[in-house]
């Protein structure tokens, strides 16, 4: 037998549209990405998946996209949990700036290492800044951080994958993550065994659900690297992304 | 000290403008209901009321109306619960049909009396039928009515106020709880200890968030009847109400 794990990843927001810097700022969707939200939810009840439980982030992209997308399905009734720790990486000092303006700043090797490098954190947002959320009373007593790379964010997403999401698959139900690109790729990482070098070059589609069956004993992917439910949608979106970094 | 509840009924749903018995049939809201739901929310943060914790029915009007009035709070990220002991009350066999043809089918009095008595339910829904739910997977293994009047509704609705609501309220959280005509009329009859007879002349108006402050010890208001948060709005919504039956 196998657990089923569904990733949804939130569909555009006004500032992805906008080519700044997000991370935890509170953006909402763009028009675009509230029919990307709508299309994942029609994709999930064509495909016969039905999320018995969901998880989503603190962020209202992830938030939005979940209700949207469950709306469409008919499975909006289900329970829903969230946590800080599925946020989307915190970009630091980042946050709020244009990404063209940073990279001319700081140079292509600087920048693309902010952007992905495993380990290397942008510098710390100024706390009490503009864009920072140390006064958020949504993280009130949680110890958030001031800037991620991906390694942070996957040392914080797991005690909650480990604490909140695996029970909820070995109860034998199907589970929805609705969440961000880092983070999702924190938990692929985890799931697919991907190396630190790899995950660079991996990127998650938005608005297609990514469905993994998981081994119930030892909690692997009987379908490594998940199945997209347009995997057509999925293949050109990811080119997309690819070819932009040439 | 007191406790913080928020109670708000769904906006106008589909149904409502067509003027059919929609009871459990999950029909969304209108426009007018979403406008009516982001209202509330705006009513929310001028008043300055920050729920903590969201409770729901699992009929998505009030689902929708609770995601846009909190998302227009900024309160989108708080955790959720649902039940259908949140629910309308069930409307049996009239669920899908309409509410003039009704009236003139069986008469005045008849109309009324299901419409408005504490105790007399209509006739039960046929099961298998195509307004009846009991095929419905959001409601499989509890024992769900096939017909209610609103004491049967306040009878389904009370174990989850003991057991769900309360201890949030005792937890010192403010609870919001988005339902329906029917479900929230059986709450304010339970915490205003309004009598039988009385409760039939009580409206709760749409989209305007009723707040009520209970003593700690004997969780009884200390503002009777609660405030609501657009009480001009409230007292036209409620005479306009009286006036139908005129």
């Amino acid at each position: 037998m196998t657990y089923t794990l569904v990733l949804l990843r939130h569909g555009e927001s006004e500032w992805n549209a906008k080519n700044l810097f997000t991370g935890w700022v509170d953006v909402p969707l763009s028009e675009k990405g509230t029919a990307e939200a709508k299309r994942g939810g029609v994709l999930l009840q064509e495909a016969g998946v039905t999320p018995d439980v969901l998880h989503t982030s603190l962020l209202r992209r992830a938030i939005m996209t979940a209700n949207l997308a469950l709306d469409a399905a008919d499975r909006h009734w289900i329970p829903v949990k969230r946590s800080w720790r599925l946020n989307e990486r915190h970009y630091g000092d980042l946050q709020g700036k244009d990404k063209k303006q940073v990279r001319d700043q700081y140079g292509d090797e600087q920048f693309m290492l902010w952007r992905r490098s495993y380990d290397v954190p942008p510098p710390d947002i100024e706390l009490g800044s503009e864009f920072s959320q140390d006064a958020d009373p949504r993280y009130a007593g949680e110890p958030i951080p001031r800037a991620e790379a991906l390694k942070q964010v996957l040392d914080r997403a797991l005690p909650y994958w480990d604490g909140e999401i695996v029970p909820d698959l070995q109860a034998g139900k199907t589970v929805m993550v609705a969440a961000h690109g880092n983070s999702l790729r924190a938990i692929v990482k985890h799931l697919d065994g991907v190396d630190d070098a790899t995950i660079a070059g991996l990127n998650i589609p938005t608005g297609i659900p990514l469905v993994y069956e998981l081994d119930e004993e030892t909690l692997q992917p009987t379908n490594p690297g998940g199945t997209y439910l347009d995997p057509e949608a999925a293949k050109e979106a990811i080119a997309a992304v690819a070819n932009q970094g040439k």
